[in-house]
């Protein structure tokens, strides 16, 4: 456990998905974790498990603050298919409703973070182009959107873009804006290949430091906004790092006598990447259409959820 | 005059550049306008306007508010010739570091106005993607960034995209940010076709309510915002009931007995326009390219005139 | 009519939509046009217009090649409603099903017109993206396509940019290929604003020089491919000079005693349109979202058509 | 050294660049291979490796065709530098002028393999759409590109995308345009990080079966096309799975005891990427820069090699 939290440190890699890191430190320890609680339910395209971390210790094995993180796994969801697409949003917009505790008129400021420029970064920016916004319209014509929340969006950008912490900016919105909650969509970073594009993680403690395929630097949650902060997120990379370093673990698991000597892994993958400091990612050919795919899915379920009685129609049109 | 102005309301049109509005009135009245200041010179690729209005009477006449317009007026902009473009940055250097009243190391704030998904309103987005940004070097390693300037820069987009009014993104961030000085840069409209990417406006009195090709509702200004705002513009439409108007008018002058009909004249044209609800632009078909070339040209001039100190050849490999 | 064709040329302006040049000859002369033949049905949310030139006469009045031209028209399209899609691909599958005289299973190619770089022009490479493609899988897996018909398509880009007559590319390639029919897509121009978006034309005669947003310069048609060719066009933009034209006509006839002076509308038109030599379009600001509903729609429409044996969900999946 | 070709074959990797197959091999069996040449030079920003295939032998064990295969190696490429990107398609010119046999006025092809909708398979249409076109300026005033070559452009495709093999497309279009010679542009894959967006490729040996970040199933060369095809190509993306087979190697060189059990390494790489089935990519974060860096720079590089009698300036001008 301790040489993977340095393995880790080494290659500035964090653990974005929450059930990653109990997977991890519960295949390490071989026990449960003190402080994590995990329910696990089906649907007809995958699962969804709850994991709740409910106090410090949870927390300081997690790495992770207090708080629930609901992961939609849908391996299917790699085969574009609409009707995949739909059950998966409809499981989004459930969970993500049991997360909504604030009233049913309340204003909602979705924001995309990432990059739209780099294509494994684009989640966010792609789910604001989509989403369904109503804030104006209820300034201007109310009758119109009576049944439809207030919902307002904006994409940030990134800190080597705008030369501004995207933690200030968002700030700096949330004090004009005043939304009772606010929806944070971010590209992850998983450790395992299979979740490309085909996992989500909705969770209700914001987004971390250090999180995301462009680390942020300042962490964008209720102690920093002053409102909730639910993130939802969707691996599109794998950090290069970790893939070496599997086909190390696995092979010296199944083939090779004597214990892995974990300064030598590290010394052999920090030369395989040193020319691009550990920047490199592992991605599906078709990254494009993975973006794509899962902001189109991502938005879907946020309409739903945030439009509870706007008809199914209606919803679908407007998108 | 009054004909004029009731058509360009009835059309929703605006007048975005000081130039055009005064050419406009001249015309109208042949006489000198009271409060307005004009002063021409050339330069090798064209020449530079700088209207000053300076008091009351002339900011009513010309429904633009007290202060410095400069137009750079570059009819071989179009040729996307490197030399053209270098020439006319070194002219919008000189002219905005005209504006520039503030400490050498006070930090700007470059906002880019605008719908980076509509090719005509992309101009914005398109300079804050490629202008070099420092504001955070000078917090990580400032020693690298020394001849540099503190420079950051975001895009708000527009409100039937966020639900959000622009200016109000706008003041949240500065408020965070606490820039010495805002440039915003935005797609305008002309009412000539000779100026769709060859004109290029730089005042000191902000963006006005009703201007650009995508219309703000609230100014983005030095009241609104607490600090000096310089607006940069480059036409890249032309309301499309102009050219219909200037057909008819044209016509007359020349060929016709008998006074134009006003009231006839925004009939026709309000039939032929009437599905689109105005919303109709003259651009020239190769609007991709226009976009990119008068961006680029920008971006220059605010790069030179932002970092005096920096070597030429430099900022240019930044680019 | 004579001045008409005469100001036509002068500005290089070709009327793409059969549907304009009978209403325009028509409108002069007051009279059925020999050799044309006209049918008019309609549906739920438009109408479907069926000319057909049937001989020489007709030809030379109309200005296009004997043959049938259909035009559907739908003015809700304009507001991105999927019903309204739906409801329209349906007309327009049904419709290209009565053009395509080919055995069930013999191959087609799509042929994406225009330069997805300029965005007016970008509808025929949108519908090439997105259209579905099973050639290569009818070689390579028949049995996952067994109700499909063999469709391949690929986009032949522009003379500007490739240095290359389309017509000799698509000829290139249709002499590898061998389709029994091709079907090319292309962006038009029109006269009236209110087709933008909402018109689509289907044609069996292929497409004629001249015609497009940018110019054909060869035709691509049975003559030139040695297989039938059968052309889809949606207007995405009315030549900036028929704007002023068409003022200056409702005008006068309304409001102005005394005939117009047709040759002072070309002078007066031409020194508008000078620093631009005509290339100048009238296009909604959105035009964006108006080639990719538009383009959406034809795809639709097309999948419908070439694969009637498949079962919808499936092609609504595979979109 | 057979273990390697089998787990290659294994992934359904390729070795694209000569360069990497020669120290593959010269590594395994330390020493010359026999029908293989090899030069080396220097220049101030890198080094050019000249590796000539003479014989059948060297045919054989390279697994590529007898010729010509020059490797520059800029390391500095990745830095955005103009003064690099100069320097480094000078030397791109210089050695691509070495393998044109053909008369000085001949008319060219480029072909831009690759998909432009894949970001990590763009390079290609990339180059197309930047390259200076003036064989139909031959055509219409061929006194205005005097000083300059006749070039054509396009890019064909992918598989996956037309229906059609690129291959096919290609010769169609050479049937009919009738060059005297292909230079077709490709992104490749590599075998060490380092080289992405570092190396150049310039073979005379045209595209071989399998090659390219998206696998080319008929060959470009030319037996196919009838004419010479000069390949350029730029590593884009490492395949994931020698990630972790280069981790497991080094690793076992210097730290492990007892052989590499090879069948093991293919086995646990194979689980590791067993969702995609070996469809994973290595590539940077800014894969997007990436290629538009290399992009411009092979750009410029065609440009002065096919144009040494227009002036630099000219042709920059162009560009």
């Amino acid at each position: 456990m301790q040489e993977l939290t340095s393995f880790l440190n080494t290659f500035g890699i964090n653990i974005d998905l929450a059930l990653e890191a109990k997977d991890l430190i519960r295949g390490a320890t071989g026990r449960e974790i003190p402080g994590v609680v995990e329910e696990k339910q089906t649907f007809p395209h995958g699962s969804v498990t709850i994991i709740k971390i409910t106090n410090k210790q949870g927390e300081a094995i997690m790495g992770k603050p207090c708080g629930t993180y609901i992961t939609i796994e849908a391996p299917n969801l790699r085969f574009r298919s609409p009707e995949v697409q739909e059950s998966v949003a409809e499981v989004i917009a459930k969970n993500l409703i049991s997360l909504l505790q604030i009233p049913e008129k309340a204003t909602i400021l979705i924001v995309g973070l990432g990059n739209w420029q780099a294509t494994p970064d684009a989640l966010g920016p792609t789910v604001v182009k989509h989403i369904l916004i109503t804030r104006h319209l209820h300034l201007q014509m109310p009758q119109v959107v009576a049944n439809y929340r207030p919902v307002c969006a904006f994409a940030p950008g990134v800190l080597g873009i705008t030369g501004i912490e995207t933690a200030e900016i968002i700030k700096g919105v949330v004090e004009k804006v005043k939304p009772a909650l606010i929806i944070a969509i971010d590209s992850l970073a998983a450790t395992n290949v299979s979740r490309l594009g085909t996992t989500i993680q909705i969770g209700d403690t914001g987004i971390s430091p250090g999180s995301g395929v462009n680390n942020k630097r300042m962490g964008i949650n209720s102690e920093t906004m002053g409102v909730p902060v639910i993130a939802i997120g969707v691996p599109t990379v794998v950090n290069a790092a970790i893939i070496g370093r599997m086909a190390l673990e696995n092979y010296h698991q199944r083939f090779a006598q004597g214990r892995l000597n974990h300064y030598g892994v590290k010394q052999v993958l920090e030369e395989i990447f040193q020319p691009f400091q550990g920047g490199l990612i592992v991605t599906p050919r078709e990254i494009d259409d993975l973006i794509e795919n899962a902001g189109r899915t991502v938005t879907r379920g946020i309409n739903m959820a945030l439009h509870p009685q706007a008809p199914k129609e209606e919803l679908e049109a407007l998108l």
